[in-house]
């Protein structure tokens, strides 16, 4: 048996929270059972929780329950969370990792708020600004990180370096590779295309020598398509991108279920069946569900506020694959590496 | 018979030009014979153009060729098309507009080339900084526009206000109907999202008095599901937006190909081919071809440079539409009310 991880959860986070999240640890204990060993603290409602987790059959060894009244709303603005929220299910998650408790924590809840709580108790590591959100993306063999996706809705060239270097230790330490493509999203591959703070951050990441696999600009179709394992963009241009990407998808959803969902048709595509559900199974969007703030001293997983059981037990697998690697180390490594250079080179930051 | 219209046609732009222009027209033809009375210029090789029509069996007395040996590469630089292609194919295609030869002129060809030379030779309307690229964006019932799709890059909020009154001018003009849905992108919907810009632009959009039927702020899921009819944002991020759409889409298709793809299940999804045939016309990418330049004293039409016949009937077809609107009228008409309105209200533009 490995290490022991501990994994604090916000249990009263998400859309269908807490249910969503104790069959989240049931699923993730049956798929993921003997890879490590991994326990959890649970933050809500004790009585709830409890009645939920033996009709979910979970071991109680594996489980420890840290009762509170409140909880964040999911719609709370951040400010309103910090004022009010402390002592609630999201704030003591987290809580947990700044007093060491937990390796990582996890919540479905109000991004705004965790993000404001995460980066109040944590704190953002030196010289970076404010975290960012890194955002897994399905590909039809395997995933890329896209980052920020909405945390920082005005970047400076600066920042966007710093989310290169961030992302490819994330890209790193999720998937166990070395050297991932990283490229930055721009409107056009061409050097002279794009706006100011894209082509300053073009020329910082080309004349670095820190050795990241810095593969140039990249376009919105390389997302999906593309070969870069790690995109690079500012919070507004990320989050408008995977939004687009997410009413495409329901677009594309809703046109295949509006043809075959009448009788006849349903009749006519039962032989094809079989292959549909295992198509579905290979895009199924809650294999890429867990973002994860970056540059903080600490790591927090956002899971998708209306995700199923499924899903969250996939936030539940990264937490638990970022608290086995020396992801925090490595950020702090690669940051002040490209601190370093960037006083080398006169970079402004 | 209606009055009669004239296209001016850059032959020779496009991956796959001239045949697909003159199959484009072929195609024109028969899908919307009747509906006006439609004419041509040609511009490109005239030899190559003459048998291409014959071949196509389009009728000699609705097309005239003009002929030229020069034409500008797909790949050409802006600035190195304004220096070396006057008397292209694309220079006098819009060449007919500004002499009024033509209603409206396309091209599947360059687009920087084509914005700079359609800029040089129409000009900007009075108050207008630069054109913005308008496309179609298909959805499940019909059809909403998005500008700016990438002409420019970098904008401020005076001219998010102008693709507003434009985009609307242009959703009228396209599908005759009266007061479209506008919506500004942007990463959240609550009053305080976003950056200055956006702040700014829905803030004077929400003052105005013009009478245009200001939704408010939308996100990026709204343009392929949502209920804006015109949604409004900077060149870069519709750009991005427009290209990662693109990618999805892509990415299901790829996925669905090699689901289907093989010889099994095949013939396991052959009962379900005329389900799929309607569904493939219904969401067809090349009914959605055809971005207009809004904002210049004429009407030029970009055709998707990797279009076929059928791509290019329907740019054709949206041109003919706007050639037979009051389009540029109303345009006008809009853009000097709002100018007045941002006089009257101090609004910096």
């Amino acid at each position: 048996m490995p290490d022991s991880f501990v994994i604090s959860v916000d249990a009263m986070g998400g859309d269908d929270a807490p249910h969503i999240v104790i069959d989240g640890i049931a699923h993730f204990y049956e798929a993921h059972a003997g890879e490590r060993d991994v326990k959890f603290l649970l933050h809500g409602d004790k009585s709830q929780l409890e009645s939920l987790l033996s009709a979910a059959g979970v071991t109680k060894d594996h489980v420890t329950i840290s009762h509170t009244d409140t909880q964040v709303s999911m719609d709370a603005k951040p400010s309103q969370a910090l004022r009010r929220g402390k002592g609630s299910s999201m704030w003591n998650a987290i809580a947990d990792v700044k007093t060491g408790a937990a390796h990582v924590a996890v919540s479905a809840g109000n991004t705004g708020a965790l993000m404001a709580m995460s980066k109040l108790q944590l704190r953002t590591k030196t010289g970076v600004q404010r975290p960012a959100l890194a955002a897994l993306w399905p590909r039809q063999d395997g995933m890329c990180v896209v980052l920020d996706v909405g945390a920082n809705i005005e970047c400076d060239a600066a920042q966007l370096t710093e989310f290169a270097v961030m992302g490819d230790a994330y890209f790193r330490a999720l998937f166990k590779t070395s050297n991932p493509r990283i490229g930055l999203l721009n409107v056009g591959t061409e050097d002279q295309k794009g706006n100011a703070t894209v082509k300053a951050a073009h020329e910082r990441l080309t004349e670095s020598k820190l050795g990241l696999n810095y593969i140039g600009f990249v376009e919105g179709n390389d997302i999906a398509i593309g070969d870069a394992n790690v995109i690079v963009t500012d919070g507004f241009t990320g989050n408008v991108a995977l939004k687009t990407a997410e009413g495409t998808a329901k677009l594309v959803k809703a046109i295949l279920e509006d043809t075959f969902g009448s009788f006849w048709a349903k009749v006519l595509a039962a032989p094809s069946f079989f292959s549909f559900k295992a198509m579905r199974k290979r895009i199924d969007p809650r294999l890429a569900n867990g973002g994860v703030f970056l540059g903080l001293n600490g790591i927090v997983i956002k899971s998708h506020g209306g995700t199923d059981s499924v899903g969250f037990s996939n936030a539940l697998n990264i937490a638990a694959n970022l608290a086995e690697s020396q992801f925090l180390d490595e950020i702090e490594r690669t940051l002040t590496a490209l601190h370093d250079e960037d006083d080398n080179i006169g970079f402004i930051t």
